[in-house]
């Protein structure tokens, strides 16, 4: 059912207004008497006949119609039992500020009556297009809509992005999500005509395969979502779920969520407002930046922060550093930063024409201009004139950090559509952010269709399941009283078939050379760990082999997740992997690999050849399609997958199946 | 020769004063002028007779006495020549803002003359307490000292920590540093008494042993100095380099010598002026936070970006947990970050009561109080008296986040004492930065005494050298002509004496097993890279082996600095390496190695037992004071150092003498 009713409601209620500038149902009657004359607006108090110099009704009942839609800031002990009385009369809408026990049917309650409800315990719904206030908070108009697991964070973006002259086209507190859900609300975003990107603030993601579908589809309807999360760290965890009940996500399954969606992850309020300044602004078309400084100083520590930051820093070409050098001092540097070197205050002029050169140069997407520029006609009133009318002349590719924060030249600058930042910081957090943007399409992911199957237990069981998907193992032969190596060569590997972990457990011998070290290996490892199911295999012995290590496990958001990384007993410790959400196609998998530290080790380091890994990437994407075909397989794990010039060889497997 | 005459002048002249509020030389001669009730101010211009309503001098010699201090904004061409004239008639101090070609001998004839020189190519000075109003830029008087190579980004730090209420008691543009260095001006400011902290920024560090010592005298009377500087990526280095024409040092480097200093390394400008904030106001005790949130979503998000600085969260304990709650609504956390569910709504006091509990509790150092506080009298008119009230109630080891800026709460607090931040983002990059302060002290270093000898060329010699120092090498027989394995243990290897890098140059042959071996691979190798000396060895055979890399190198800043890392050859994919200045104790050494992703390899991984720490840390200190009694020597290497429960073994070597 869609949100509607939550749109341009014909009559709004205010159940708890107040006369009490200290309490919400104040703040929110004011706001819903703010757009009286586009709306029927009640006022409904227990106790009182007048609020706000208007006539007050004591219930819900009492009023001369029934209104579209029903905001309630009572204590929740009264709460639920007003909720049944709107739905009775045929209230369509529900706003529940309320916070505390509820019963646990309220939502079903409000579906039974076909109608829909936002919170309970939320801060409510801002609207600026249709003047809906009926949130805490002092928002203006803008293009950005902010949806939100927690109320006040909500607020805080909008705070931010105000004060960086960004507007808020909706603001939706979503509260316990009892019955309207974070992705209701970003679903209803794709075609509210004043909302042109998204910041969404979330602590846990219900199902998240279809969140990401609905980011997809925002972004494709051209706008753009931040996400900003928590899960960071444990204590952040802690919060998070004593918050919400709901399990927050691990980090790097989110973001491989974001670059499925493509979505751009920021980790602050304040970050979150600096992109929406930038995508609101301006687009950059990609990571080649330009830092045009009117001090020496200032280009570097840009310069730092961009590379910092994931963008690029290129080195001007001679050509274009020689027609810069034209405009600048002697010893002004022009390969990128480009220093100003005093030009700027003997005639503004050369921001415009220098940042224009750049701009039009086709060797970088963007310019930003750090240091003094906008602050002249701040120090010097006889500049104003001059510097607004340099602003005029800069073109779109432009980004400014100022040292001036807010006068007269940094609002002509942003009226112009030129994002301005009071640090630099804030200015590349963005830039960072922002050069994601035009990558982060939402991923196609090939449909896999659903199989069954069993999942055995041990080592043997993994090889077989895996076999059958392609993936290569050695030779290898079951040890069953006598030991069997004629199809074998040497040296050879002993393994106990049942152990997880088997370094650790002392559960593999490695490099015996001969019959009578097999049978000795295996007498004392059945003396040390017990009888059980053994297994001899051939021992890799081909050199220069990369050692990866390929998962696959599923997320309970998100579902099925594919991994790679530098493998090996020091897995843990190098961190070094990189997961997407299953299935991933060959060359998806070819991404996930470049994107790892220890890539350069697979392209041939240091004089060795590069190894297969078009092998390993179609290792990867066999393995991502096994665990989203099989909802019976909770993991997958080859640790090591030795790879060489002919191809990856998994040398130790495990498959969990789900409890 | 001290830098007195730049602490409170009797009399200043500027040369090139003008009427026109476009040049400097209005901006610098208002500035004497605020303060003629203090001093003699004389003002210079070579055609006017009247500037700023005050009779003006053509030239210096026309004044009625010799000015003490003479600042100078007139153009490079003519500004030698002032300068000369200047020291002619005595003056004894000179600022010289003009930027452009000076001659070389500019330095050495203001020395001659017994004068001091701040710049050429400085924004200037300014010293609150003595009113002296010489530089660009409008400061507010307060206990930041700035120092700065670069004039702009000095102001920019000045700004940014204005805009939070601290203030600048000293701002030094040092420009060319001709004659007065950022090292006498950081001297000079150990017993300036309004400078409270410091804040720095270098593109290069001249004699950096000295500039240590000098912050580290600093930090010693109570004043920590924050850094800024770039190098981080090589466009800045280029900006840095052309500006300065000084190397900009490696940033491992300049952090190990922040190490030695006791100094606080930041990023940008606003990271500065935060840390600023924080350690001007208070003076957190260690590492643990509390974080004291109003809104679930904001204590989550202050949770991960403190863990992510280097923050601890403790979880706090059942019997203060329990405290807590009794103040806070049922289902608010209690365990850290500590939620307050709508209970300071309801009660304002609840907010420093629960501050008061978690100060108390011993359990944390600091409490960080982040969300809506500080709003409320924003908000709501007749909260502010209430909000107030609390504010005075709250305890000195507080930091704000608060949602609102600016207002009379946040004066309030910061009057009190209390750091305040408008992003959470900042708080915690001050807190990251401030907590590192009571650890960063300056480090006790050994001295150790010039030695002479001589670095003979080839593996051999470096073997002979370390050896003597105590380093362990497998034992080893040089191929003559016959191969002599008598003395030696099965299996070898066999290497070219002579090449650096090895393995790359295939120019070791592992794993032989016996003389027959040895002979067909030497032979091998003198037909692949040629005659020249030869030695075999024993190969390492011993299990549990963890490889590391040690080296030493010249640093040209700082001197001797040595370097422990993970080793082998991978050794620049995997980047765990830490540097510090030379020599190290052997306590400093094992401190190295807890910082290093790999140390858990050291202290047995995954079941196996640890390796002899105290012998690689040892081996540390003897390179590190090698290096440090040896100038002739330019670099040292090991790599690998293959460490067991036996401990190191070095089985590669190389020393590089200084060329």
């Amino acid at each position: 059912m869609t949100l509607a009713v939550f749109r341009d409601p014909a009559s709004v209620a205010v159940v708890g207004a107040s006369d009490h500038p200290a309490k919400w149902g104040n703040w929110l009657a004011r706001g819903a008497i703010s757009a009286v004359h586009r709306r029927a607006v009640y006022l409904v108090n227990a106790t009182a006949s007048i609020v706000l110099d208007r006539p007050s009704y004591r219930r819900l009942s009492d009023l001369p119609e029934v209104p579209e839609l029903v905001v309630l800031t009572i204590p929740a002990s009264t709460a639920g039992v007003v909720v049944d009385e709107a739905l009775e009369l045929g209230v369509r809408g529900l706003i529940v500020i309320s916070a505390g026990g509820f019963e646990e049917d309220l939502g079903k309650r409000v579906q039974a009556a076909s109608a829909r409800m936002i919170g309970p315990n939320c801060l409510g719904l801002y609207d600026a297009a249709a003047e809906l206030r009926l949130a805490w908070g002092s928002f203006t108009a803008g293009s950005l809509g902010i949806v939100s697991q927690s109320g006040q964070l909500g607020v805080e973006i909008a705070n931010l992005a105000a004060a960086q002259g960004i507007g808020v086209s909706r603001f939706v507190s979503v509260g316990n999500q009892t019955d309207v859900t974070i992705r209701d609300v970003l679903e209803d975003l794709v075609d509210h005509e004043p909302t042109r990107m998204v910041a969404l603030y979330a602590e846990d993601f219900g199902d998240g395969r279809v969140l990401v579908r609905t980011v997809a589809r925002l972004r494709e309807a051209g706008k753009p979502t931040v996400l900003l999360t928590v899960g960071g760290s444990d204590a952040s965890r802690e919060a998070a779920r004593s918050h919400t009940g709901a399990l927050t996500a691990p980090l790097d399954v989110v973001d491989a969520a974001c670059r499925a969606a493509g979505a751009i992850r920021v980790r602050t309020p304040a970050e979150a407002a600096a992109v929406a300044q930038l995508l609101l602004r301006t687009n950059p078309a990609g990571d080649r930046l330009a830092i045009l400084a009117d001090s020496g100083g200032q280009g570097a520590i840009a310069a730092d922060l961009a590379i910092a930051a994931g963008l690029r820093v290129p080195r001007l070409s001679d050509a274009l550093s020689a027609q810069l050098a034209q405009w600048l001092p002697e010893g002004a540097t022009t390969r990128n930063p480009v220093d100003l070197a005093g030009a700027g205050e003997q005639d503004l002029g050369v921001y415009s024409r220098v940042a224009g050169m750049l701009t039009s140069s086709e060797e970088v997407d963007t310019v930003l201009l750090t240091g003094y520029f906008g602050s002249y006609g701040v120090d010097t009133a006889t500049l104003q004139g001059r510097e607004l009318e340099v602003v005029a002349e800069l073109g779109p590719a432009t980004v400014v950090h100022s040292m001036s924060e807010s006068c007269s030249t940094v609002d002509a600058l942003r009226n112009q559509g030129i994002p301005v930042y009071r640090d630099v910081d804030s200015a590349l957090t963005a830039l960072g952010g922002g050069v994601r943007s035009p990558r982060a399409v939402p991923r196609a992911m090939s449909r896999v269709g659903r199989l069954t199957g069993t999942v055995g237990s041990g080592y043997l069981a993994a090889r077989e399941l895996l076999s059958a998907i392609g993936v290569r193992f050695p030779a290898y032969a079951e040890v069953n009283g006598v030991v069997q190596l004629e199809s074998l060569r040497a040296p050879y590997v002993l393994k106990a078939d049942w152990l997880s972990h088997k370094s650790e457990a002392g559960g593999v011998v490695l490099g015996l050379t001969d019959r009578n070290e097999v049978v000795a290996a295996h007498a004392d490892l059945v003396a040390r760990i017990g009888p059980g199911r053994y297994v001899v295999e051939e021992m890799d012995t081909r050199p220069h082999v990369v050692e990866m290590i390929v998962g696959a496990r599923r997320d309970p958001s998100f579902g099925p997740v594919v991994m790679v990384g530098a493998g090996g007993i020091e897995v843990e410790l190098r961190r070094d992997t990189t997961v997407e959400l299953a299935p991933v196609d060959s060359q998806q998998a070819l991404e996930m690999l470049h994107r790892l530290r220890c890539a350069p080790l697979l392209d041939g380091w240091r004089g060795r050849s590069a190894v297969d890994k078009r092998g390993l990437a179609d290792l990867i994407a066999a393995v991502s399609e096994l665990i989203t075909a099989r909802p019976d397989i909770a993991e997958v794990e080859l640790n090591p997958v030795r790879v060489t010039v002919d191809g990856p060889l998994a040398v130790d497997a495990l498959v969990v199946e789900v409890s």
